[in-house]
């Protein structure tokens, strides 16, 4: 019966690009059937140099390559799953290329492999970019166990938003069993963050100079865990402070639907101090939540949001560029603030312009 | 040059649909007008019972009465926005309705006019209604300066702001210069009534016990106020404690654009203590938001969220209603967590509904 539903439910979708699909596939389709094979077997074998080609075709605008990502990350799709996804976020200045290198190091120590990804939606318009420099984490990017991807940016933040996830579905293919996800403080990133990765992981410094760094409402109680950066030296004694002043903050949060309590632990990443409890930390939540289900729950809801999402966002992005919306948009936003006309008025003459 | 493009773009609008209105209108337009004029003659002058009949109007699902309180609301549009909007949340038990009784009080006391409107957006599927009593409001709803209107709720979010958005315009022209909206601390509604008012107070009790009632994460850090009702008695040692506490907690939240430093204060609503602290608070707050701008430049804001959100809100409602969206949903989730499809395959599947 279910077996049923599921082929005519893709036989429908078969249908709509059938005619497309035949077309394209006429010559190309033999090559590219071995080109799947070859790319499958060397990512189940761990081959870094296909994991990277791989991730480049799903990044990939050209639809032929990006079909060709599509089909490599379905057949993998069975062996993915098999790691922690750990979101690393952090205003720029807080050390975390630093912190992130004495961390997978530690995992690579202990016999993980560990890949690095990136997201800055920022990247493009503003100066800062994070990883796009590898030599940024020197150490880790030369050990065998670790695997770093340079940020995937560009476009909207729904198009990062999927590559990234299917980053990491390709990199639990290739073995990796820690996935280490940076992002930066600014923007919606984390939110995104948060919502594909297993923990989160919020590092700060000590003093109050990082609260007006710009880092966003919000995060704090997304964290499953703060780390006081840069312990160390004269700033030990303001991050012990810190440490406690966050503690007793946290407490008057509401609980966490995993049932975990965020803890604020100090670390001291230049000098690998505090890596090894924020790893037992992360391991505790890890069987905290795979005892109480949360873990395998939340990947499931968070697949169910994440395919809401995307069709949401194709639905109004198609509105959006096939109207003249953001044209009309301010002047429509002018009368209201001029109390020519109601905002449901306003409204309705953007929505009509798609009928035009 | 601005007028001209002011009249196209109407014009545009009304080209659309002017033959439904013209069919419509042939016979009831004349008295149509009337109405208007009556309505808004009638609410200008602070008429309690014509301000009613209006949100009622705002309210209706059928076209012609709808299209009525639009017409009404479009003209009163000039004589809006004179208010301050204060919202009020806090989970059941905290003492919203004597709180808010109390503060409105306060304010008629002090020759304001207050208005009482609700959010309620779970009213329709359990069992519990904010106001849905007046009585839990007795002497309130007997004060000559002050009104007090029923939840707002049924439909969908979407419906529920509007139809409350609108309403405290037709609140402002009938003269009510501090409109109270209240909503209960679960689901989306307090971001929804925070989006729409000037100043946002958070009610709380002392004990941990609050924290486990389900009051949603984030809320703590929309808050401009944080007050500790029931300070009195047995309870006012600990609801003094918690004020100490909440302090310290909101110290570590970045900071507010509004440049606004958010206090944790102590009531007893039932024997109307604290209210006047709160009331200076709230007046503080406008002056500060009033010089530094803020306070326009938030409710421009806020317009330009909400045209954005009835765009997209409602085009989305097009694309679910029109297409078997809900009924695939499910089907897809179940495959992408069996892995047998991608993401992005089955948002792929669902947006090709559309063309079914």
């Amino acid at each position: 019966m279910k077996k049923k539903d599921n082929k005519s439910a893709l036989q429908e979708v078969a249908g709509v690009e059938n005619i497309q699909r035949l077309n394209r596939n006429i010559l190309p389709q033999k090559r590219q059937r071995v080109d799947t094979t070859q790319y499958v077997k060397r990512i189940l074998a761990g081959d870094k140099i296909y994991l990277s080609k791989a991730i480049t075709l799903i990044e990939s605008q050209n639809r032929k390559r990006f079909d060709l990502g599509q089909k490599i990350l379905k057949a993998l799709l069975p062996h993915t799953g098999n790691s922690v996804r750990i979101g690393i976020t952090g205003v720029p200045g807080v050390g975390k290329s630093t912190f992130i290198e004495s961390l997978g190091k530690y995992y690579t120590s202990q016999g993980h492999k560990v890949a690095v990804l990136a997201i800055d939606p920022s990247s493009s318009l503003t100066k800062g970019s994070i990883l796009g420099d590898k030599t940024r984490m020197e150490q880790l990017s030369k050990d065998p166990r670790a695997y770093i991807r340079p940020t995937a940016s560009g476009d909207q933040l729904g198009g990062v938003a999927r590559k990234t996830r299917e980053s990491i579905l390709l990199c639990e293919a290739a073995g990796f069993d820690r996935i280490l996800i940076e992002t930066v403080g600014v923007g919606q990133s984390e939110t995104m963050v948060a919502q594909m990765v297993d923990f989160f992981l919020l590092l700060k410094l000590a003093g109050a100079g990082d609260e007006l760094q710009g880092i966003k409402r919000g995060i704090i109680e997304m964290a499953d865990l703060i780390v006081i950066n840069k312990a160390e030296g004269d700033n030990l004694q303001p991050a012990k402070l810190a440490q406690k002043a966050f503690q007793t903050a946290l407490h008057y949060f509401p609980p966490k639907k995993s049932g975990w309590l965020p803890k604020v632990l100090l670390s001291s990443a230049l000098y690998n101090k505090g890596i090894k409890e924020v790893v037992n930390e992360i391991d505790t939540y890890v069987k905290l939540t795979r005892k109480n289900d949360f873990f395998v729950q939340n990947r499931l809801a968070q697949d169910t949001y994440w395919l809401q999402e995307f069709v949401k966002q194709t639905i109004l992005d198609n509105f959006y560029k096939n109207s003249k919306y953001f044209e009309f948009l301010p002047k429509m936003i002018k009368k209201i603030n001029k109390r020519q006309i109601t905002v449901f008025e306003a409204a309705e003459f953007l929505l009509n312009l798609q009928n035009q």
